[in-house]
């Protein structure tokens, strides 16, 4: 969510057709037989305007009739799809038995859509991520995160498959050409942290020619959505911007953090990253609009 | 259509415990992926009572959001496929991309929706019913009834893949074991015609014990539903309930022909089968029980 309003603002300041999105699927998650994507879901329905607004996902004034139906078959209806959502999956899980990738399926669905920006899923492979939450062992990321909605003591991060999976076709070279490349406020450990960990991601970042700007998706001690300071702190990580910076230490020129956070700017500094504080709370779209483009003004675009 | 009306006057009268539906899948067809069978959801929505009254296929009330959404994405969205109905083809699909059969699947939807017969799919094995029609060469069944509505000249009718398809788990079982045997008021080309054709049907049906009934399709020279005249002319057969009595011949004991044409009493009984004439049009459910009730008696139910 935090990457999609970021997103929003962005393509209203450049062509949207040079923007490449490079998107978590260790998210992914199989339901009905289903293959349900909604890291990148998020990111085609903001992009194309079907994106509920008050939810941040989903598709706006979506019905859900066909759920409520499912519940007669199937006792996991906690993750809600809806009648218009089931039609992205039911396309997506078709393409693939019929031998297709997810890079298809993503194409196809974004052209439908209207989608202008490259979408890029981070792997046509399985990569799943877990979280191990004390008492209750490694649990499926929706099902930490919908269904458990986001508690209990997070021992352990895991993405299972990574060491198998490639990254997709067009995602190295997207990073090796890329005249900037932007770590939006996403969460670090289940965003961009799979992205991340994908054989070859790490060396295209060191050895981009780009600057790289990352944005804290922390401000003032809390994640400004989802259970990120849980993770953080369970795993013994500091609950700040400083403590999101650490894991982009090496891989970052820019780390954005919101003006609330200015203090932090010389620990950031430490890490050897400049720190840009701004207002980075995107409550609307003229937020999201001037946040990116203070982000564009320091890459000098 | 014809059966259902049939079967729901049928089971106000009998255990339905005891009842055993062999269903026709030659029209079964994949649409957007998912595996539609329907005549089996028209017999499981008839007997659930989700059925919708005024189209008599699908849910009642049902809404098309997804399939309105799907249509994004495919310009399949001719069939009509409403949110609460693709419930039924997602869990279908889900079982049969699992490894499960169609007979499984069945019984899963059936139980789930409550309903007490056993229904069985004629075969597990592939087998698509396509109409030859005049200037269109074959159509897949569903094309030409509903994207064509059924219209053009009909040169012939196929049965594809009925060489190599066996009955579903039960059913010669059914046949062999069974009380009674009742072809109910359907398309004897489309919808009767491909379970006779299947391995096995014709021979159980001749060495069995039970009395067997049908029941004409054709009233006063016209179906009830469909266009099984044109069918019926197109392949140079007669439009009367003599006509589909000929299918019949050698495998049907009692023949129930509409009041409207009692004149052809005598030309059934040349055929070989006891012709029992009564009102048989069922425009509502007393109507239905009261058609179910006269073929009962006749076999001394």
């Amino acid at each position: 969510v935090g990457a999609s309003r970021f997103l929003r603002g962005l393509v209203s300041l450049i062509d949207a057709r040079d923007l490449t999105i490079i998107v978590n699927t260790g998210d992914d998650e199989c339901f009905f037989g289903l293959h349900v994507s909604p890291d990148v879901d998020t990111i085609l329905y903001t992009l194309s305007g079907l994106i509920s607004p008050t939810r941040g996902w989903g598709i706006a004034d979506d019905s859900f009739a066909c759920l409520q139906a499912l519940g007669r078959f199937y006792d996991t209806t906690w993750f809600q799809l809806g009648d218009r959502d089931l039609a992205t999956h039911i396309v997506r899980t078709d393409i693939l038995h019929r031998g297709g990738t997810l890079s298809s399926a993503t194409r196809t669905i974004a052209s439908a859509l209207g989608v202008k920006p490259i979408v890029l899923p981070m792997s046509n492979d399985r990569v799943r991520t877990f979280v191990d939450v004390e008492g209750r062992g490694p649990l499926p990321f929706q099902e930490y995160l919908v269904r458990r909605r986001g508690t209990g003591r997070v021992r352990a991060i895991q993405y299972r498959g990574i060491g198998n999976a490639n990254p997709a076709p067009g995602v190295l070279r997207a990073l090796r050409r890329a005249d900037f490349i932007i770590l939006p406020p996403s969460n670090p450990l289940v965003s961009i942290g799979p992205i991340l960990s994908l054989k070859g991601i790490r060396n295209a970042l060191r050895s981009r020619a780009a600057r790289v700007v990352a944005v804290s998706p922390i401000v003032a001690g809390a994640p400004v959505k989802g259970p990120l300071h849980r993770m953080l702190r369970g795993l013994g990580h500091e609950v700040s911007p400083v403590g999101v910076a650490r894991f982009y230490r090496g891989l970052v020129d820019v780390f954005v953090l919101d003006e609330r956070d200015a203090a932090m700017a010389p620990r950031v500094a430490e890490l050897g990253m400049r720190p840009l504080v701004t207002d980075t709370l995107m409550t609307d779209v003229t937020r999201s609009r001037r946040l990116a483009a203070v982000v564009l003004a320091e890459l000098g675009q």
